[in-house]
């Protein structure tokens, strides 16, 4: 089910800026039983990223119960949320005042996610290197053009996930996910204020390693120290966390950190119900 | 007038990669008399941009026909043509089949670009600078947000158009625009192998020069090259050519190189009709 302002439908106007240049920002979220999980986060990440781009976020409650009535149809749903800066005359400055375009999605959520969490997946090595670009790094916004050059690399079904690094070499992140490794039982994330989304999964994480008393950084991370690590995990709010068992000719069992990890998430999501 | 998939039609379905993640091209164009010009250029650059991102180019004759159904209705038109990988399942692997959507439009052309043709523009330097991401570097993809904030720089209705640096601090182009600069009459224009847009007027300039045994050269061009230089210009195919007359404190009187180049663009248009 699909809402576009507010009303069902499932067309936008071709003259939105979104269509044009990619100009607005994404979310995509976990729903059960129609009740958006983490919304509070999910929607403070979205108007920190509206913001970014000077786009008047929609407001919360508003969002909030679109996001219900698209869910709604689905035990466990997965919501995209898109916010544009609306349509506009050609080209690029931004007309004022604009009036934002939110496009609100729900559809049932691959149960096939949750197999690959107890199983670990294999990660390809993309060799697209992402751009470093501060203005948007972080930002989830709807310029992916490098993701999805990155997501076609490969296509055998046994690869769930691709591991993307930027042009100096170290790793940032999964083509739809965030990336934690282990050392010496430290959790460690890549920084991303060069390039990379800083999903809300990842602050999800960080925050439980606190709790958990796991040390955890934020830190550069060049291909060899993922390769060493004693774990590999990627996570995002749809899949949930993902420990990684295979990279090149690298191999790693499940490990402790990851399992505890995921078993924490599944925690934290219980808690919401 | 609109043609979405060769029919009068005003939106697209918003499941459209293009909307997505930007997956897509296009290209801006004037035609005259309801005739696009210098069409076969501008279909070539489609081809090989959509052919960058996997993307089947809609056919020649089919396009060129609806480009000049949207011209029409006015003696002087601005054309847009938007072609997407289509619709797809929410994630960023490209649908194998994609059935391509292409949105082809046109306006009438604002007349006020010929005055600033002959008075020449000032331009604003952009604070955002460029990344360099070769795999997307040349092509007119629908990742424009880098253009949108440059843009959104400035709002001094007399600065027509914003100077673009990369993240070594040379000059790539306008943000809707490419760059030439007049050094000892030799032409000059930024080397895009690593960030900016290679438009179809660039390339007609370099013809052109050729046929005008003026000398023109690929570069790097440091923001102090562009200071120093005789002339400055930008090119594209809706405004033709501006001359630069100010560029922060520095200042330009319309140059002789500037001036033949901007006839001889007209001329070749004019051997058109």
């Amino acid at each position: 089910m699909m809402l576009i302002n507010g009303v069902p439908a499932e067309s936008i106007p071709a003259t939105d800026r979104g269509l044009a240049y990619g100009d607005g920002v994404f979310r995509t979220l976990r729903a059960r039983q129609g009740e958006p999980l983490h919304w509070l986060r999910h929607y403070m990440k979205l108007s920190v990223d509206c913001a970014a781009l000077g786009i008047t976020c929609p407001d919360q409650a508003l969002l909030a119960r679109e996001a219900r009535t698209v869910a709604s149809a689905h035990p466990d749903a997965v919501i995209k949320i898109i916010v544009t800066r609306g349509s506009g005359a050609r080209g690029y400055a931004p007309p004022t005042p604009s009036v934002p375009l939110r496009v609100v999605m729900g559809a049932a959520r691959s149960q096939s996610v949750d197999a690959l969490a107890a199983s670990g997946i294999a990660l390809h090595l993309c060799r697209l290197r992402l751009a470093h670009q501060p203005a948007l790094a972080g930002v989830k916004h709807l310029n992916r053009l490098e993701n999805v050059l990155a997501r076609a690399e490969w296509r055998d079904a046994g690869t769930a996930e691709g591991l993307l690094l930027d042009q100096s070499g170290c790793a940032i992140g999964g083509t739809m996910s965030n990336l934690f490794i282990v050392e010496q039982g430290t959790l460690r994330t890549p920084l991303l204020s060069l390039c990379g989304v800083s999903g809300v999964t990842r602050e999800r994480v960080r925050e439980l390693a606190e709790k958990m008393r796991l040390p955890c950084q934020v830190d550069d991370l060049p291909l060899q120290r993922v390769m060493d690590a004693e774990e590999v995990f990627v996570v995002n709010s749809v899949i949930g966390l993902w420990p990684v068992v295979r990279l090149q000719e690298r191999r790693w069992p499940r490990g402790p950190v990851s399992t505890a990890m995921h078993q924490a998430l599944e925690a934290d999501d219980a808690a919401l119900a």
